[in-house]
């Protein structure tokens, strides 16, 4: 987070297979499957309903109401990346809007995740580039400050290192870093088979304190029923 | 508010035919009704756009990052119930997800009014089951600790007795204290009657200003026409 | 902005042609066009997605939690204007609904923009009505005090003199002044002219970089890659 | 909180001697005592650093804007009260300033907490009149509408009945229900006297991990030591 | 507003007398005596207690993230000024420090109310030089756009004319517009003159119910009281 | 940040000198000094003012409504150090008090910054322990939950690595990493060198416009100076 005026080129991408993979789940078993962290803040909002993203990240440093590092990182961006834009302060200036899309569509870039404004929202929408960003804001920025791309960010309070794997639905954004693609999804995998047996169990009226085996420690904690 | 570790069973929910008659109203109508009382705050938002919801509330008091109780809140739900989630201290984590909805709903639940996160969205919007909630987030919670079941809650500055009627719409939620659940249907449904004509009075171009006399009241106050 | 208890008659709309040739521009577009000014804060949004708005403003000054104005302003409104309502105070109550929208129309407003609470959002959309708001509540207001109409406002953040032009989409609201309106309508449509070709360029895989010739001016400001 | 246009004059007061003996503790040690639960939200803010207040409440109904039940509210007062004053909805504005404060001290209440705004705060402090708010503001109210006065209200997400104990300090506002004032009193009493033994552990260096024996419980839970 | 890149140097500052005499009063009675308008949002905040401000308007308008015009500014002030800072976006950027503040104060400035950050607190508060903004912020700024200076701003909320006065202390910010700085002196006097009789018999133990003769308008609007 | 259950002993603290030049700055000199990165948001506040805060990282991860970590980390506590605790989503709750400030400071800690709630306010003003914290709660916490202590975290949006030096003021808080402190502490001596001959130009009247020569780009840029 410390290098500014920094692109760098050759970033370790996860692994593709492993990023397929998890292109299958959604965020909130991702997160669970890592232990319940990796999300950023829920403020972070798809701009149109059932968006879902899964890809690698480029990432960029921006200062506010600058988007100058937007254009340095379409350079850098490969097919099945994802840009994510950080920012050092809070800003919801419309850093990205419909040519930049095009842009990085043109790259092979799948959407972007930005601690920011987005703008062109109904363009964006009929491109069906996804988009989760903290604000919609038809506010234009200048190109007059070096930030960085590819170096280590903080994005809406998670960190996001560059080749991490970032999936995006309507829940909201969750970071998989690079190393540990193949284990989450196979930790997502074994999460979500246990799930439609338990789905199934609470359609037919099993209640979750039974199937959960709850009865016991919430007596021992102390619950008391009454009429 | 002030009972920890309690599970009330029997309930006294509101009479079912006042409940059917308050489901033709919208929540603004209802809270003019009761003399513009009653409402949560607006931050609470369905998940999805045309969500509609009318029903008796079992509570659920919860403490942050931890949906133990809404485990314990299935066992007490009748058919035509709304679950309504207050929480000891602001947070947005996704207390609630699509294996809990569908336990709620093979109880008979109807839906779900949470002061705090909501998640699996694109599910919950599938199964068309309407939750509306602070805030839409994929953090998971725990089950430590106990909160308490059909007791009294201020749910988003709202007070929520158990068995009060819960109406919600796309203008937020509205509580209808259960004793009063026939009569505000009738105040609801004078006041309907009246806006219909007003609204053929209006849409026919005659002016508020004439059609309820404010010219003379305005005049008394003060106001001045200048050109 | 100091005025209570006015209604001015008269006002000056901006050039009908030139508001006719704004409505073809987005929100974007035309707050880039003036120079990056003129905008509502983000924090204004629309009650439906894809609305989309452009007229001339007739200005009301609210109290907070009180729309006696708004009856107010329906008489002073000519085919072609929005309402632009500004508030004394921070307030979220549902100062607008149905039965105004009604008759704004019948008077032939386009539709509303409000530093405060909208209701009656089902309705409103089903009448394809537009408001932007900073909030949806059915909260209910009384009529009581005296505002004004058609004097100079500050709304969400913007200055909006009666007769000027707004325009509002998924992006924002725009507010552009009636004396600049034709300029403004220029500059948007030279600043579009650019953006078709520069968007096929960028589609084909230019670069902004090259297009836009920042490589140069990064290299000036010290961007450094590495590998 | 449903009776609107009331004012109840017999109020079960807390018991004046549980009431003193609530003023020695602080708000986080009371809300623990009770539980945890009873807080209003943090956004409760003291007027200046240093403020305590302990009493017994009068509660005000009030709507945005308006502030004519603190008169009602005045003649309601008796030596030892503490003014708690909800609103329909959320608003800033300054309902309370100097003069009410000369007119409530008159009679002999201790302080105010409002979930509304707060003005004139340099004379307030100078009479050392202590007010918990969530706003202070200039803006003036006016005086038009009903709302109630010692009916149960929701201030700042906490119920508050009339009589109950309020207490308040620079962590915020906690309300004891007056029937289990005197048992707070003595759980608090018995938390304290703990309290002191632990802070002399803690003070000569003595970890928490031993002294509440938690080393077992965190092996159990997986805790690794890695170097 | 809608001016860029511009510096107008001749202002009419509002008459000297009449800004002496407006120092007098607190920005609460001044907002009354211009009938409740004129206020900034309550979120502008000063940055010490117990600030004061009194002085005539030199406006600048400012981009997110940029100070240049701050220095453009210094330049047009003159003894007996106050800095009146807008912003183009939300920002909460540090703008301001010690070392324009020395720069202001060199050219007579008597303080600063900015709709951004300020940094620099320490120093400001030692230099007893007040500072009324949104957000307290370390976050430094670049010198890269052109903004205004002493054109007419929206400044968090409230709009401003170069040469109108600025009042502030612990309450907030109120503009006087210049012209009607003479006719609210007068207004704010005979409003405090009237204030001391009210203070002294509300400190007798007289009732506002009484002194504003409002039982009567309580008892028409329905007022119960109840035992 | 993915490491849950982990507690790392030996970690590598900035250099002691280093850290103890850098006590000497402010926040925003060393903010600037790095090149504008580093800062938490400005929410994280000092519970008094005056505080300030020079010493080297450990690290907690918590959960919502849950301290427990805090007592693993204060065994890891050595003379010189900050506790820097963040939290897997955005929480209030009141995680730390007076009893874990003595057995923080019997260690030898010199204060915390916690990206969540603080209590006992007034008792860590008596003990003048300073805390910069995003809220103030008396929201008490549980102990089930683990998470971790010196891994790397993300607080208020920077990023703390264990050993870092953490430098807080009434400005904010900066995080400077260990292997940049003496460097850092370098550009810093630098910066308030220039500053000091800056602030006396400037006080003797010396304007920014000529002392940094900004008349020049200022009329290139096209700035107008009109009368």
């Amino acid at each position: 987070m410390y290098q500014l005026g920094i692109v760098k080129r050759n970033i370790q991408r996860a692994d593709r297979a492993a990023v397929d993979r998890l292109a299958d789940f959604g965020v909130a078993t991702l997160h669970e499957a890592m232990g319940r962290v990796g999300l950023m803040r829920p403020s972070m909002r798809p701009i149109y309903t059932g968006a879902h993203l899964c890809g690698t990240a480029v990432t960029v440093l921006l200062h506010p109401g600058d988007n100058w590092m937007m254009h340095v990182a379409a350079e850098q961006l490969q097919p099945g990346d994802v840009v994510v834009a950080a920012c050092t302060a809070e800003n919801t200036d419309g850093f990205f809007g419909d040519l930049l899309a095009t842009s990085f569509r043109a790259r092979g870039a799948k959407g972007l995740v930005i601690d920011g404004g987005c703008r062109d929202v109904k363009d964006l929408t009929a491109m069906q580039f996804p988009v989760w960003s903290q604000a919609i804001s038809a506010k234009g920025t200048i190109k007059a400050t070096l930030g960085s791309v590819n170096v280590r960010v903080v994005c809406a309070g998670a960190e996001v290192n560059p080749g991490d794997v970032i999936v995006a639905d309507d829940d909201g954004v969750v970071v998989v870093p690079a190393a540990m693609a193949a284990q989450v999804a196979d930790a997502a995998a074994a999460r979500e088979a246990l799930e439609a047996e338990k789905r199934a169990k609470l359609a037919s009226g099993v209640l979750g304190l039974d199937m959960y085996n709850m009865r016991g420690p919430l007596e021992k904690a102390g619950l008391k029923y009454i009429d």
